[in-house]
């Protein structure tokens, strides 16, 4: 459904606070990795879901058909959106969007999203973040690997572009999928991932 | 929270319709599952979460703090409720209750989740149904490849508990962990599961 602005309702829109900045395809990032994942279910490529935004539900009316939640709250999510399963390796990520033409504002990802990708990489999954720099129109994903390598050199509160150039991979926009972040995972994991 | 019936809230109840049955030990299925889950992820052993409950939100209020929804509608689930990485793979179940001493009823599943099940299978991912007879006290873990045979060769709406009882795996409860589930998963999937 809609709301007042025309925009259908985005769960991240409502967590960051701050409304959600369109790229010039005038889709956010939510949208193009949904409509993305539906695309690799349907090839039968991969099986992966964004999660349910977790609500805390404080009062249903029981009455009504259907039970209606009539006061619930927004939860702080304790992992990442996205997760599901391709070549039969479990694949786990995050995705946001930026308005900074500069960096990536880690404030973004909370502590123990982090935490949670940090496990992912431990227990041998395939993990990583997908930005936006929706300003400047690039996509990239960056490895937690590689995320973790940066949280552990540098003490800044934002990841420059700069790095991204450097040790993200740029993920180009299509039609179908709209946004294919399985061929950049097949180049990184491609090697133990080839099953 | 508590509601007036002193029960806390569990989605599975709401979703079901009808009160959730508790074993003699006065915790239910869900409760178990994720006390383990915890167990798990503290002994770094997996990382298995429950998903959240899929929720439609169609109204919130943006004027008070931390925005609440005022009206929200449940969902139905179009995957399962757990899933995670074990051992660097993909791990993925649903957890159902009945009070039936004599079968389990079908109807307890929807039909787009058994699809889900039997992708994941197809996907070489770890997939499952953890069964709780409640008033007979016994939980079986099923292995998505018996539920298929199952509904390949029957037409019965539900799975007798003999059937259970020749392809499905008996989980003992213990108390640390609560369920353990992945010492019943290391039996039939140990072979290519061991990395």
């Amino acid at each position: 459904m809609k709301y007042p602005n025309g925009k259908s309702f985005t769960p991240n829109s409502f967590q960051s606070g701050k409304p959600v900045s369109y790229g010039n395809r005038g889709m956010d990032l939510e949208q193009k990795i949904n409509l993305t994942n539906t695309y690799y279910l349907e090839q039968d490529k991969a099986v992966i879901y964004k999660k349910p935004t977790p609500i805390k539900i404080s009062e249903v009316d029981y009455k009504s058909k259907g039970k209606i939640i009539t006061k619930a709250f927004f939860e702080c999510p304790s992992t990442t959106d996205y997760n599901g399963i391709y070549k039969g390796k479990y694949i786990d990520f995050e995705a946001k969007e930026t308005t900074s033409k500069t960096s990536f504002p880690l404030h973004n990802i909370h502590e123990h999203q982090i935490e949670h990708m940090m496990k992912i990489c431990a227990h041998g999954g395939i993990c990583f973040l997908i930005v936006q720099f929706t300003t400047l129109d690039k996509i990239f994903l960056l490895p937690a690997e590689q995320l973790k390598k940066f949280l552990t050199l540098e003490k800044r509160s934002s990841i420059p572009l700069s790095f991204f150039t450097e040790f993200a991979h740029p993920i180009l926009e299509g039609y179908h999928p709209r946004l294919d972040y399985l061929k950049i995972v097949d180049k990184i994991y491609g090697g133990d991932n080839d099953e």
